[in-house]
């Protein structure tokens, strides 16, 4: 059985936060912040948390598509900040949408997560038990930022964004190429939780709360590995170069798409790019990129062409699937 | 691609706490805990964390089969207490087994974690794209807990355990059924975390850190739904109930066995259980229990028969998997 991509959308809290709004708490500035990282701007929430920013994207997705939460199967959702540990935030979405018959689940692979997702939705859609998945990528980053940290404060953004796959006779899914690196976990790390109870052997270390990343590892790590993903999810599906319309890659800085598309020798015309606006929405860029370009017919659904999703983030992890949209 | 299991194994932290133990510190006795849930004791971490657990489970699982973890193509690991919330905790796994080529991911359905990560990695294996997959759940629900509530603090255990998925020309996969009703997400709650950040347009309610559980709620949900999808697992593989050889369920409360067995008419005997030694350790329950019936020979690996696995808890999420074994 086939799939195919239906129905795109997304949500970005309404409150926009610029350099120079964050200059006036930390030592930046708005042409450092531009030129080193490509952001202008970025959306934070007033309070929405991440199930609220995934239901309006998923919201979104419904209305364009015309049809009711009650039609869909599955909603996988793709966070590392979740509402809870208990309920999942895509049973929170499931609830917001009327999705009564759906099942759901949450997925983490940080920055990575919406590719993780893309596939995992890709792979149950395939089996042929279920007609219409929605996948979801949603963060609220801003809960886990130290926002008196500069290195980091200033890259990443609050958002949510989706598409909806279908059963389908002809298969628009061509070819998929994961990866982790558990060895290099150290390089961006959040949320840590260490064990708490009343019989420990020893006093633990306090829980690491914030975001911390070793940018210049991370650099390095993408620089390495995602022009060889590209490669190979290309290689997997039989395909040349020449074939892909557009990369769709996770945005996490403008250099870095440079960097990766000098190494890869694809064009940086065919990297979409929405991060000026955004900034790092972490599992959220990738869909919000996509829905960004639907929405301004830079692709159209249902063209035939072939869309290249690229993430790579905490974990290490990193991966390509390649799809006919 | 088919798929079949071809090793268990599990790992549960070596202190063992009873219910005497639990009476020093709390207004409860070692007889109310036994006849209310069948508990008499839960292994609790002494330190170490749910990747700590894990990957002992995982080198279990290894040793059994006699392979590294280079061979292993993929880490699909459920929790809901994560070591963080980046790096993923199947990528510290990951690096702990040497599993260098795979593919990692966590996945939250909170106690039916398990049931949703083995179907995933069974859509994964079934697409014939891989060889060799873990599925592992795991859990140091200890760090959630809240020591100081006696309802539910008694519930609960640490452990890990997990199984591998191989590809194989018959296929052991037989059907599944999967739920979740996000309507009633606040019958178990863990782990809250609101957004915190300095744009906020309000003040934020505190973060609830601890599991809050409805008791009565839970077990009113467990009573109509899985039953419901016992049967319904039954009728998509178009099997009788007899064709059953084992209901391997989540280990939540021997008297919701003895509930769920009766109002699906399925002996007693066939409900394996171990929750008197373990707790509820969430979703490391089923494939800890799994594991137990391998070494014991209570089931063998390749005897050909079928297994049926239920997973039930907070999301609200259940669901069952059938799997010829």
């Amino acid at each position: 059985m086939g799939i195919k991509i239906t129905a795109t959308g997304h949500y970005l809290p309404p409150q926009v936060v610029s350099n120079d709004d964050l200059a006036k708490f930390l030592d930046t500035s708005d042409e450092w912040i531009k030129k080193r990282t490509g952001i202008s701007q970025r959306h934070i929430s007033a309070g929405e948390n991440t199930s609220d920013l995934a239901a309006k994207a998923a919201e979104n997705i419904l209305r364009k598509r015309g049809i009711s939460g009650e039609e869909i199967d599955f909603i996988i959702l793709a966070t590392m900040t979740p509402d809870a540990s208990s309920p999942s935030t895509a049973c929170i979405v499931q609830e917001k949408i009327g999705a009564t018959k759906a099942f759901c689940f949450d997925i983490n692979a940080a920055c990575s997560g919406f590719v993780f997702a893309l596939s995992t939705a890709c792979h149950f859609m395939r089996s042929g038990m279920y007609k219409k998945g929605l996948v979801l990528g949603a963060e609220t980053m801003s809960k886990v930022i130290n926002w008196e940290d500069r290195s980091t404060a200033v890259l990443f953004g609050d958002g949510a964004g989706g598409l909806l796959l279908e059963e389908s006779d002809v298969d628009s899914f061509v070819a998929e190429d994961l990866h982790s690196d558990g060895s290099r976990f150290m390089a961006l790390t959040a949320d840590e939780k260490k064990v708490q109870n009343p019989f420990l052997s020893n006093e633990q270390n306090e829980d690491k709360q914030y975001l911390k990343m070793d940018g210049r590892g991370i650099f390095d790590f993408v620089i390495r590995s995602v022009p060889k993903t590209i490669n190979q999810s290309i290689e997997n599906g039989g395909l040349e170069k020449d074939d892909i319309s557009w990369v769709v890659a996770h945005q996490a800085n403008i250099r870095l798409l440079e960097a990766i598309s000098k190494k890869v020798k694809i064009p940086l015309s065919k990297f979409a790019t929405n991060i000026e606006s955004t900034g790092n929405t972490s599992a959220a860029s990738i869909p919000v990129l996509l829905s960004h370009m639907v929405d301004s017919k830079q692709i159209d659904i249902g063209s035939g062409e072939k869309l290249l999703f690229t993430g790579f983030g905490g974990g290490l992890t990193w991966g390509s699937i390649i799809i006919t949209i």
